[in-house]
């Protein structure tokens, strides 16, 4: 499918609303529960989202809008969620990323983009040349990709409540999805 | 995570109004979309979750409490929602998923079952002995797999779209999730 600047923002609007339907006022055991070692709670999400907000999506637009491909994004720190969310309960991380993905869209509202400025280019740091339609994509494409692993992880702590219908369920069986 | 009766409650009651938060008045070709061949579209999900209502949850839970192990359960046709839903739009299909979801909540609850009722054991088709603890896991988890369906076909759609940055989409890149 092509991408479509109204179409995505279509999308983007859900995801606070998604993820508070998911989260909010869950026991507490299904919110931080994660995949094992490394791996992120549906609590990690929701920050990584909030900080994605704050330092990736717009940011990076407005430096293509700015800078074309002279100047490179800052790189994302994909973790920096684990220092600022510490010790704030879930209800308010929801708020917050609620606010946030609103402020966002309000600015990127602001941009006025026009199709023809979807294949304007900037530098990703790690990719190389990027376009801004490549970019606003990748927000739709990110949102959709967490909001499927906090079903993911939640779905995996009945991996072994489901007994042997563990074989007809690919998400619990192991795949990363 | 061990099966809990409240807390598979407090997440089953939530599917219907996260499906409506993602899919309700969303463009029909978001809707429609599939990862090709025999595969699903969200509208295909939505009609698979009604029927489940209908044939496969409370009325298998029922078996077990009636019959034991001494009558199988009838076997779930996974492909029914392709006749049944066939030209309904999605808000309506949205609407009668949440409606049959009460009722099922309802009828669980009419069941009032106490905590040594889940190692009760019943017979499935193909899976033989199973318990009714596992059969209300399984609920929820085939709840949380379908809804993390939905979003990673939606995802897929912007395949192309991202570019370059498909390399760091798992969900993008292949992954049957």
């Amino acid at each position: 499918m092509e991408f479509q600047l109204e179409e995505a923002i279509e999308i983007l609007g859900r995801t606070p609303e998604t993820l508070r339907v998911l989260l909010k006022d869950l026991p507490e055991a299904w919110v931080t529960a994660d995949e094992g070692g490394d791996s992120w709670s549906p609590y990690d999400v929701v920050g990584h989202l909030i900080h994605g907000e704050e330092t990736d999506w717009v940011p990076r637009a407005r430096i293509i809008l700015e800078h074309g491909e002279a100047r490179a994004f800052t790189p994302f720190d994909r973790f920096a969620q684990f220092e600022k969310s510490r010790g704030r309960p879930i209800a308010e991380l929801l708020d917050e990323f609620a606010a946030r993905r609103r402020e966002s869209l309000a600015a990127l509202a602001e941009l006025s983009l026009r199709p023809e400025q979807m294949s304007l280019r900037g530098t990703h740091p790690e990719l190389g040349s990027v376009t801004l339609g490549e970019l606003l994509a990748t927000w739709v494409a990110h949102d959709l990709s967490h909001v499927a692993q906090v079903l993911r992880v939640m779905c995996r702590q009945y991996g072994e409540a489901v007994g042997p219908w563990k074989q007809y369920l690919p998400l619990v069986n192991g795949d990363r999805g």
